[in-house]
């Protein structure tokens, strides 16, 4: 055996457990359910599964698959299109399964990230067949140490009945001292969680688990799938500097300092493009207590703009990755990687105050935001920490550009399809038309700045006729809405492809 | 003066400050911003508004009415219905304003009640002219201690610039040390909320308030307007014993005891109905810690099945105030009245892990609540605590009946016209006909149980027509939903009376 790998498990008798991918895949049986590592496809179980999914061509097998959030290809792709997968949860992004789950073939449990842990504890999600993690190292006294991302793994190992670790020799020994582990006690003898700012150190530098669990350990080599997120464009920069400048106003409103609050930003490229436009700012000393660090973190780290940022999960680039993996040292002073209970904890949300900045598919005149239904009945992506992050933040900030499909569906309806974020959570919405600042605010007196600030051009005057419609009929009631039209811009999209009418 | 207000004025220089109702309310002008005391008709100021309302029959004046919760009719009907009114915030239950608000008369901000607080510190409900707080003593530490409720009244205090109390002696002095004050730090430089069982008292017996902020005080003698909830009917103590049979299933599960966990219970009749069931059940040394407080709640007391009550207000009729207020000595013990940012912190509600059972005004087949807007466009009450509670429970329960107006309309339908707590947040839903245990469930496993376990027997068949046709029409999407037809059964009861169609 490699000398570097001996080094890394720390435990002398758990050097027996190392086997092939094909001999742990082998002991996992239809219908188990599994927690595996990974996060935004950072950190995630690569070799047993599609050890497994070899086994599913030729077997019925079939699993479900509980994760941190959404994993690479090996699981969401290739064990989902083999047919491995019954159930999946809680967050998904590959456009495989996401089509498995749209037609049927896959359940999928859409939940808030800080909550599976609970479900978990409480045996709701379980009896956890298998962990499967990935993981840096063992250190001596047993602790497992992650990679790029904790996620769910905490929880995972230590409700499983056997563990595999995937030990990936891709990662540097630096990452060992990166990462924080806290598990809350049980509900009824639970703690305060005691961090009271980002940088705060609560846990230990790995998991703590019941060595005796752990029934196989692979060797893997296998770098992250790296984000797929694409650049900033001109209007995800037009959004950028709509939000620094709302940001100005409430620094001159006095409500925050040119150090804002500490900031979380959402995933994909348009909540990472907005943070890009942090770059040329005055603000400065930013801190961020996030759910996944995005290509902008880092690059705002190196700017000198960042001197902290606490995650769950490092989603980057391939460049990226090359930079910050190599010299994982340079930056291990300015990361923690967290729990996602943690990392979205309403606890710790609320009380540092955070700033969130999360994307929106769609959003409706009184402020409700659409993040995972395309058309209100096909799965996106999953709610993720959005509802964490918005419900708890001192200011829940949403971004979208005001047109979607080159311009023939609005981003702005009348009434969402489907609802994950009500009115009464979103504060303020920023498209490359401008702002709408909701907060303090009654639905009617929303209706005119969303309109006037948000909408593309094109769809203004119909927004208009749709609400000043709904006032009539209703008599102008609180929230004035005609059922019969409200969600006949989806309808429309739906038939002829465009919301235009 | 009566020798009696002088000793509950324990500063001497501020018994000159005693004037009339008339005057005090002389001091408001035309476009103030007051943050009122009173949650759920309790504890509200009474005679300072009533004299407001005189003065608005003749005078150009409407005010911004901030409170806890909603209040009796000095405010939300006498002053409402008197014009005095601009807007109104965060909760309210009263006919007259509801009448107002739903003709567009009144601006209403529903919002969830844990987050007023912080709204107010930012300056977004502000600045506020005046605080006018119910009271029942000054203590000689400067201490304002509060009635019936708490609510919102520290904050209000803290930030107003002046001050009215409404010292009201028909509250017994026996209620100085059941109140629990506690303002949390700003964020940013915020600790640990300490609570970490409900009985934790972790605050000060009264408001800690700048005395010389006190312009007035004005003498009253007036009790609170008794809770309008009707009494538990057949069916709704078969919810009562479905609830109750769910609970046993969960103590078999492994997942509870019979003490159960603390006890969140929402307001309305068909909540207190739903309460009242545990006293004849083999349930335990109950805890509460909710935020309201009705009948259901003093009559487990008495029996001897709850041991302990956290509140931020007491809501009673007329019977119980007299045997309550009366003896408030032998419950004083057994009861803390909190600020409702502490009574609905997610911090302090995740921490306890509690069992939240709220009323729902409809629930769809995917397990969407809609609590406040009757068909979509008319507020009701508002969504007051609930969001608090369902985000952040062990449990988060609603109960309904599964009609309403006399068997016309589904209280099931395919989609809420309103959306206040998505499908992620609600884990069981129960109504006369049944269970619906939604936790870990994907859209489409939840869609049977609901529509078999909890739908009327007339409107099963016609909502199962709405799914197998949404099924298909969606290629079996992760939800489907028909966007022609999702809120047709609305539109049906707006033009005719019914759902049925
Ligand atoms: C909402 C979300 C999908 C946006 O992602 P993004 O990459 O920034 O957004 P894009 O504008 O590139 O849109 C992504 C896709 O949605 C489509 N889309 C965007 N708006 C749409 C709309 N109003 N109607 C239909 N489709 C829409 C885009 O066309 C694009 O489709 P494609 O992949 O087929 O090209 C993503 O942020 C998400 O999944 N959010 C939910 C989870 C979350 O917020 N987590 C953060 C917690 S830390
Ligand atoms: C939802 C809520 C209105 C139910 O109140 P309730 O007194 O238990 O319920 P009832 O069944 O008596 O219904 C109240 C009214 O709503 C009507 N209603 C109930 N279900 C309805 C439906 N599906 N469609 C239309 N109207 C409906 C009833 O007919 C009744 O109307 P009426 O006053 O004209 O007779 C009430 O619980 C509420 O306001 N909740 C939101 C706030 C909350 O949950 N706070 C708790 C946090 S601690």
């Amino acid at each position: 055996m490699e000398e570097t790998v001996v080094k890394r498990i720390g435990i002398n008798r758990l050097v027996d457990k190392v086997c092939s991918p094909e001999e742990a895949a082998a002991l996992i049986q239809n219908g188990n359910i599994v927690g595996m590592s990974g996060f935004t496809r950072a950190g995630d179980a690569k070799v047993v599964p599609l050890a497994l999914a070899e086994r599913v061509k030729s077997e019925a097998l079939k699993i479900d698959v509980y994760t941190g959030a959404s994993l690479g290809p090996e699981v969401d792709q290739v064990l989902a299109q083999a047919g491995g997968i019954r159930k999946r949860g809680p967050y998904q992004g590959d456009p495989a399964i996401r089509n498995l789950i749209n037609t049927g073939e896959v359940l999928y449990v859409d939940a808030h990230l800080s909550h599976n842990a609970e479900l978990v504890r409480q045996g709701i999600i379980g009896p956890i067949d298998f962990a499967i993690i990935e993981a840096t190292a063992i250190t001596s006294d047993g602790l497992l140490v992650p990679t790029t991302s904790v996620g769910n793994s905490p929880i995972y190992a230590k409700y499983a009945k056997n563990i595999i670790v995937e030990l990936n020799l891709a990662h540097s020994e630096s990452f060992v001292g990166v990462h924080d582990i806290y598990i809350p006690e049980d509900q009824g003898e639970r703690k305060p969680i005691p961090i009271l700012k980002p940088v705060d150190r609560i846990g230990d530098i790995g998991i703590k688990i019941d060595t005796e669990k752990i029934i196989a350990i692979v060797v893997s080599n296998e770098k992250d799938a790296p984000s797929l997120i694409v650049d900033p464009d001109d209007e995800t920069q037009e959004m950028a500097e709509h939000l620094l400048n709302f940001l100005r106003s409430e620094i001159r409103a006095g409500r925050l300092t040119n150090k804002l609050a500490p900031l979380q930003s959402g995933v994909g490229s348009v909540a990472n493009a907005v943070l890009e436009g942090f770059k040329d700012s005055e603000f400065e000393d930013l801190v961020i207590f996030s759910e996944v660090l995005q290509d902008a973190v880092f690059n705002l780290i190196d700017a000198g703009k960042v001197s902290f940022a606490s995650c769950t999960s490092i989603t980057i680039s391939e460049d990226l990755q090359k930079k910050v993996y190599g010299n994982i040292e340079n930056y291990a002073d300015k990361i923690i990687i967290r729990p996602q209970e943690i990392s979205n904890h309403p606890e710790v949300i609320r009380r540092l105050g955070l700033i969130a900045i999360n994307a929106a598919l769609e959003v409706d005149i009184y402020g409700n935001v659409n993040s995972t239904h395309v058309g209100g009945t096909k799965m996106m992506n999953g709610i993720g920490g959005s509802g964490d992050f918005t419900r708890n933040s001192r200011l829940s900030i949403f971004v979208t550009k005001s047109y979607a499909k080159g311009g023939k569906l609005s981003s702005i309806v009348p009434m969402v399809a489907h609802h994950d974020h009500t009115e009464h959570d979103v504060h303020v919405i920023v498209t490359e038309q401008g702002v709408a600042d909701l907060r303090g605010l009654a639905p009617k007196e929303r209706v005119p700045l969303i309109i006037e600030n948000c909408v593309h051009p094109d769809f203004k005057q119909q927004l208009w006729d749709y609400y000043h419609e709904s006032v009539a009929l209703t008599g102008n009631a609180h929230t004035p809405h005609n059922m019969e039209k409200a969600l006949s811009w989806h309808v429309s999209a739906a038939k002829s492809g465009t919301m235009k009418m």
